[in-house]
């Protein structure tokens, strides 16, 4: 079956334009057609600008930004008319308007068999003076995970800064935190009369202290979720130097002001950006990660992101770009819970992530099939001291769990498959089982005289099998905005990340019933491509620092053709979206990334700038849009879809089987021996039927 | 001012008995008058008793338990005219009837200085192989305080034995917890029908499994009680074997029980007892412990025990027995608390013990004058979304906390010089402050447009000045059984010990207005002179282990003598029960206990058993008191209360002085010296005036 294209373009976010108000605009512009006049781009930008002010308005239109690095132009407050007199302005090449961002969302070395003996720590002395530049919402300066401890002085090649703002000062900076910018003209485009809550670098979300810290966190000795996942924290590259450049705002998520902060994290000299977000449906030369992270791969940056979240359906996913790399995310070998021991002795391992180590023990156990949906407050008030057992297959079990809360029961035992074990919520003392454990449970229950249960919280199991599999959250690829390139590119670990998090936000509320007080904690265990991602980047760190000389591709096909299609159990990775099926390349990539190996593909397949050129130019696409996207002119001499990847797709129209037609189709690759011997490699190959997928074009 | 002994004798709990009911009495017997026709002390207790069945009573009375190590008798279910019978009978020297026993309530080991570099852990291997038996309420063997990692085999000397009972069997023992018993014949003779909640040496309300982990537990990472207090946990002698003596019920505490618990512990073959309870207002020859040590003493096992808690009144201690080491309890430099931070930027300290990480961050902070007595519900009644300020210097912290816990507050600052810090109940968020501190936080809040606050949980500062002082719950010298010898004898840490703790009883519940949820610890922070005393007792055992040669009377000499009288200010030790005036020796006995030190002491005072017959025999004791407690004939014929004891202690009439009359008392000492060169004492002298005292004769 041939990939359904039911949308020719799929309608995206843009902001609608009434009448001739004004509206931020990211612009391309051709800087070769820059007339000498203009002492700088900058001038001759704002020059533009003023020149195409519409007649019917008393202001001027004004500059956003202007970007010179990742790419050419500026971002502009223009009204409909405007920008219509600014496409015929000399220079011009494309302008869209500004969009929003979707944002995704420690044991993981161990999992990921990082260790300080051999392979790719030692080998890269942990990251030294690799720099990571995060695109996020900011950060927590004040986390232990980003104490200096350890680091060496910052290297000279740094170009970055310690943008002071609100509540952050040039001293919030150290060996570790090497800068520190916040990107926020877009925000205040869109809305001039705003205030931001934070108006700096620091983190009002926690999502950037995460992901900066799984990156490139210090080692944090006692770090827990509330006893959760208890133990020594750390990034994965320990040693790195991270320098945050906060584009994302309690108030808004512009595009415009990605684009800055990616822009001024290549001038700023990072090695690798790691962005844990992205634009959905949008085509790649609208795309600002699509747009920005091209310039970067020019100058030898890896753009490591995240492949989205969402129910698993083909073609959901973002970033499929193909200079990027694109990660998908996976479970750990780790479980978060508890025991459930029954009165007979028998003990269970249940899901459980109530935030504290209530006691429940010996408590009479209370089963009734007639309230045991608990899915209201009159069916379960007659209940207490007792735990209550709940079942019911169509209430997803953090609602039974509610209902448990606002009674008088004293825990919960929730009987379900539903997958939600990626989530930190437990508002109540329980514990989640399966339906299969359920039976047993219920078996007792019924058939005991008085029956008695104990729930113990703040157990973490590791060594789960099987481990990884790809999560259910995971977005899929083919990547709608170029099916040619399989995406997403890895896996790497997602599922419940501890990693640092903002002390001020509240978690883990104890319980639903006494509002008035809020937990929190230093660290918190979350879910999400977006905690994949930081993981990616700090192993990209890692082989960065050991092997300065090899490019963006390079080390994204180390990655690739290195990772481990096999889980814990060395059977083939399976998908926790498909009921446990085994996972497809559109759900895991080449597999689970495996950093040991990839110190050491043996062979890569490296692409520069011109085969990503000859990509473009086989898509089917406009100059102009190519334009924007490489921001020099090129020309189309040999366009090809055949790009030297490490991977492959194949998208083919099932009905022509069916009608006996044989279709053939060739691709050459060019393999580049980096190591020390001669190498091999081999290709699994796996076919996947699709319903249905829209390309965006 | 002479000591005003008011009373002759105190009335002492003694059970009435009325008419004929039986109830237990301990009888001492002159084993030496047993008849040869008994080829057993236990077949000669048992006609005993039989010959003095009463004739109006139809059962027999029956024996509870036979007593032979520390003493010679045995304890009896009796009528008051059979014990009348009994007093006849050849060999009987004395019967008291059985009492109820009063219960007294991990940095520390940095504070005492104890490192694996030099002194007291290095020579003695950490207590390798010495063993401490812990008369309390039984044990938690799953602890990981009691695991047996790194521990070698039993000494073969051992004869203890793991006895099996309830949810207890012979897997509970291990290495380090080579032996447990448990001795309820004494609960069981009181109350005859009564059902043990759990017939083992299983603790279910944690003092002993507290105790024995203070005394000899094994390294426990990541031990905390909710967080404060965190870090590794260590007994005082982590090498040491522990044997559990379960004396103490949930359903009755009696003095044949804990007679029978120290008898077996001398005859299993401890090197150390360590026993944190006693018996208040009885003479030496009618207490337990008194009588049982008599016997350990005689076999070289020193008894450490502690003086009992109360308010710091003089003469309210107990275990003032001048053949026992008798210890106080003090502070550490270490305070479990928070961070009051105001809006202005100005932080304090204050102390906390809620139990989780509360979010309290920017709270608007409200201060009302007429409300801030915070001492009813209705005054508090209208505060929401706020910090309320209470101070009232006539209510006590944790009331005025409970009415914040139950207003809608988000959290109470707590103005008071309460000393509840010795306390780890704190039921709802918030903080307290000393009075001097509260003058700023009001005068922020008075003279601030939109005063905040917020409050930091989960702290933990070390190195506190002045540390240590005495607790204000330690009692108090003069010993009211004999104050000839100055007791107590040192000082050790008591207050806020972290040590193991059973995870089956409530703690630390969250709050108070969400009953439903209790919460669990497997540490515990808590306070008393049964805290200090297993820290001296597992000091103790490190000596023996490094001295093996040492008797008790040296063990405790070497204690005492190198004790600190300064505090880590370099000054007198100070005492919180007397607003922080210098301490007495009443209050510390000769101050801190400092172990490097009491490794080399140059000099021990050394005492036989013989010197404590002596010192006997100078009291106003009949012979057959006297015999009670030394099981053997002794002919007085050289009485003397001129004990061989490393302090002095006089009493004199002040009215004599203030008439002109001087008064001079003689001591003689004999030193012996146990270290490589010559030695020297200085006598630190200390004049204490005392209103009132109460002697028990």
């Amino acid at each position: 079956m041939k990939f359904l294209l039911l949308f020719a373009c799929l309608a995206f976010q843009a902001i609608l334009i009434s009448g001739n108000d004004r509206s931020t605009y990211i612009v391309h512009m051709d800087k070769s057609l820059m007339p000498e006049a203009f002492a700088s781009h900058d001038l001759w930008y704002s020059s533009t600008i003023d020149s195409v002010k519409a007649q019917d308005l008393e202001s001027s239109p004004s500059l956003v930004y202007t970007y010179d690095h990742a790419f050419h132009g500026f971002s502009a407050l223009l009204s409909k008319d405007e920008l219509e007199t600014l496409k015929k302005s000399p220079g011009f090449v494309s302008a869209y308007s500004d969009k929003n961002v979707t944002l995704d969302t420690t044991h993981t070395f161990e999992f990921l068999s990082l260790n300080p003996v051999t392979g790719l720590w030692p080998a890269s002395d942990y990251g030294k003076d690799v720099i990571i530049g995060v695109i996020d919402t900011g950060i927590w300066p004040e986390s232990a995970s980003f104490k200096d401890d350890g680091m060496s002085e910052v290297p000279s090649r740094w170009k970055g800064t310690c943008e002071v703002g609100q509540e952050f000062n040039a001293s919030n900076c150290n060996l570790k935190l090497i800068g520190a910018r916040y990107f926020n003209k877009g925000v205040f485009a869109a809305k001039p009369n705003v205030t931001l809550s934070m108006n700096s670098a620091r983190d009002t979300g926690g999502h950037g202290t995460h992901t900066s810290s799984t990156a490139g966190g210090n080692y944090v000795e006692g770090a827990s979720y509330f006893g959760y996942a208890s133990g020594t924290a750390r990034g994965m590259a320990p040693k790195a130097r991270l320098a945050m450049y906060k584009v994302i705002w309690h108030e808004g998520r512009y595009a415009s002001d990605v684009l800055a902060g990616m822009d001024q994290a290549v001038a700023d000299g990072v090695d690798i950006i790691s962005i844990s977000m992205g634009f959905d449906d949008v085509p790649l030369y609208e795309d600002p990660i699509a747009i920005a992270s091209f310039g970067a791969m020019e100058r030898g940056v890896l753009v490591s992101s995240s492949a989205g979240n969402g129910v698993p359906e083909p073609g959901n996913m973002h970033n499929g770009i193909p200079w990027v790399l694109t990660v998908a995310a996976g479970s750990i070998d780790r479980t978060l819970g508890g025991n459930l021991i029954l009165g007979n002795g028998v003990s269970l391992t249940g899901w459980t992530m109530f935030p504290a180590k209530a006691l429940v023990e010996d408590v009479p156990l209370f089963y009734n099939k007639n309230i045991s949906t608990c899915d209201s407050a009159e069916k379960l008030s007659g209940i207490s001291n007792a735990i209550i057992i709940c079942k019911n297959k169509y209430s997803a079990a953090l609602d039974m769990l509610s209902y448990v809360a606002n009674s008088s029961a004293v825990a919960g035992i929730i009987i379900s498959d539903d997958h939600i074990y990626e989530s930190n919520d437990f508002p109540y003392p329980g514990v989640v089982i399966s339906t299969k454990q359920g039976l047993d449970v219920i078996k007792y229950a019924e058939t005991t005289s008085k029956p008695t249960a104990s729930i113990t919280f703040q157990q973490t199991f590791v060594g789960t099998k099987p481990a990884p599999a790809v999560a259910g959250y995971s977005a899929r690829g083919p990547s709608p905005s170029y099916p040619g390139i399989l995406k997403p590119d890895i896996m790497a670990p997602g599922t419940l990340v501890l990693a640092a998090w903002n002390p001020d936000r509240p978690l883990g509320q104890i319980p639903s019933i006494a509002p008035n007080i809020q937990l929190s904690s230093d660290f918190n265990a979350i879910s999400g491509t977006s905690m994949a991602c930081p993981h990616a980047s700090g192993l990209a760190a890692l082989l960065k620092g050991a092997h300065p000389e090899w490019s963006p591709a390079a080390i994204r096909s180390a990655m690739m053709t290195t990772a481990n299609p096999l889980d814990n159990s060395q059977h083939q990775i399976k998908d926790i979206g498909s009921h446990f099926e085994i996972a497809t390349p559109l759900a895991m990539g080449a597999g689970q990334v495996d950093p040991n190996r990839a110190l050491n593909p043996g062979l890569v397949y490296d692409a520069t700038t011109q085969d990503y050129v000859n990509l473009l130019c086989s898509m089917n696409f406009t100059m102009n849009q190519i334009y924007t996207i490489t921001r020099t002119n090129i020309s189309c001499s040999n366009p090809s879809s055949d790009l030297n990847y490490p991977s492959f797709i194949s998208l083919y129209d099932s009905t022509l089987a069916t009608g006996g037609i044989t279709t053939v189709q060739h691709y050459s690759r060019t393999v580049t021996n980096v190591g020390d011997g001669a190498a091999r490699l081999k290709c699994p190959r796996q076919r996947v039927q699709l319903s249905q997928f829209h390309q965006i074009h």
